[in-house]
């Protein structure tokens, strides 16, 4: 890293639950930046935030706002990546976009640095920072392809309800304390905050992330199918998905089967792999129940993977429980790990 | 069913979380009983128990507390059922047991009435109820079976944590107030009551349900897998499991991958299977965001099934959501469902 350089830095969306953990996370990898701009909604503008002790007045993003940036981290809403991503890109600077804006755009690289760091070469100004669940399954199964190839891939999800932002972690407590204290409640957020109806998530589980595409699916779940693919270039990998949103506020954990390409692989064999495998911690010893949990993966950056056992049946198949932390490895830690590729790869120079 | 008769019923562990509902259910359903006789551990014996409006004195469980009686609906532990089953037999009853401790035994009939009734005729004294998981999956399968036939089920689960008895729903409402209030506090239920270690349950999901067999899974995901086959007499089906306990008190859900023996069938066709299907409702409406959740399922009989699709890639296979009162269905109403079948099938005269 070009320690001694510093980066002009813009951060869009710099109040979200996504938008607090990365500049959290520049601070906490001390990132390069030599000058910080802090942009946000014109509803937001004018608020103060702390970085390194500094204060900050957000700005409303406009165009305009992004003269000079060289990297642009986005996180704040789609609508916004798409409005003003390609105004920063004209100026120059090369975005980080955390929303689901791009990511399947042919001309943009979809990237989880452990994976794919090479496509960032690609780049036409803009990169996608792929989905929270997307990018913690194929950190995990990325060593597993490499030594063995992949032949499928089944996931059910379990989701925190941060995910779905500020407002849902704030409503899961909100009913969690209704219920202790036997008072009625009126869900207003999740499963979706734009679609028609909405369900108690505390003590409950809702199998219902983003809406409902025409096949049955949820976009949530085609977003996994999709993203998957792209990122480990294996267009034609079956990848099936079921997510399910529970009332936990950060870390969301998955139960992925997968089959390789070769038969007699043991589980030892695998786990062997993922403990050598960047970016994850092998937690896996049954005997002393030793296993990942959401509870114990907040605030850090790595990818934990455990109950690795081979399937009884399928001689080429596998199951794996993998848990991280939503708002950091999957959204503002890679993120912040594109960037620090971005340097490294002298491609912000 | 022979309603102008009664029978001698024995209900032993009254006073469980299964047992309260077993007594609740054989009151609803409104059982053929000429005499009730509820019987308890040594430390619950002398407590007193309502049914019908009626008060009953719980007698301590003992080989001759069974003189007489007709049907012995054990929910008491396997300890218990492995000394007093065989003593209940002994004395003419029919032994209906909700523990694991004759489930896999090859002279047990292991009975869900939706799917494998015909087996009680076999019984030899004892029934056992499967395990709560088992059993919901399997009435959901079971139409599908019929028609197109099972080829491989691959199992997440999303389970309450009332299976595990009273102590860890206390636990987990204990944990989540102390959360709440920012206090400190000590798991010692969950997982497992008889584990070395205890995990927080409370905004967290924890992977293991039952102790950890050699072989990398747990009894719960083993029971799962040797259950089904059992129950549905495919003893060559493939079965995998991921058993995850999550901070919901009653209700288990879980995400069914499954293959049929047909290709070309489409999703349309296997609700219809579904809505047809007897204990199943099936509530699978994207559109309208209507699937099953475990809030909704709380005291009802009904296996609720939605969330149905083809995969996207196996022309076999496909993914539904199943939903089940686990106390109920899981429990107590198929219990007291084996119950009835005796009656009806003229097994118990």
């Amino acid at each position: 890293m070009a320690e001694t350089k510093g980066f002009h830095v813009a951060v869009v969306g710099a109040t979200g639950a996504v938008g607090e953990q990365i500049l959290k996370t520049l601070e906490n990898r001390n990132f390069p930046i030599k000058k910080l701009t802090l942009l946000s909604s014109s509803r937001s503008a004018g608020k103060k935030v702390l970085y390194k002790g500094e204060s900050y007045t957000l700005q409303e993003a406009k165009p305009e706002s992004f003269e000079g940036v060289q990297i642009a981290l986005f996180s704040a809403g789609g609508s916004v990546s798409k409005a003003l991503a390609p105004e920063a890109v004209k100026r120059g600077a090369i975005v980080v976009d955390n929303t689901s804006a791009f990511r399947m755009d042919e001309n943009t690289p979809l990237v989880v640095p452990e994976v794919n760091e090479e496509d960032l070469h690609q780049h036409n100004g803009i990169i996608a920072n792929p989905n929270c669940s997307t990018i913690q399954m194929v950190v995990a199964l990325e060593p597993i392809r490499k030594a063995f190839g992949l032949n499928k891939v089944i996931v059910s999800t379990y989701q925190a309800v941060s995910g779905s932002g500020q407002a849902a972690i704030e409503e899961m407590y909100g009913q969690t304390k209704a219920i202790l204290n036997n008072e009625e409640f009126k869900p207003e957020v999740l499963p979706v905050k734009g679609d028609k109806k909405h369900y108690q998530i505390a003590f409950n589980a809702i199998p219902q992330i983003d809406k409902f595409v025409d096949n049955g699916y949820t976009f949530e779940e085609m977003k996994m199918i999709n993203e998957t693919k792209k990122i480990m270039h294996l267009p034609e990998l079956p990848v099936a998905a079921t997510c399910v949103r529970l009332p936990v506020a950060t870390g969301h954990s998955e139960s992925v089967y997968f089959e390789i390409n070769k038969s007699g692989v043991s589980s030892e064999e695998i786990k062997g792999l993922l403990k050598e495998g960047p970016g994850i911690v092998l937690q896996d010893d049954p005997e002393n129940q030793i296993y990942p949990m959401p509870a114990d993966c907040v605030g850090k950056n790595d990818v934990f993977v455990g109950r690795i056992r081979n399937d009884l049946d399928e001689k080429k198949g596998f199951h794996m429980w993998v848990v991280s932390d939503n708002l950091l490895k999957g959204a503002a830690w890679n993120s912040v790990q594109i960037a620090e590729s971005l340097v490294k790869l002298s491609i912000v120079k």
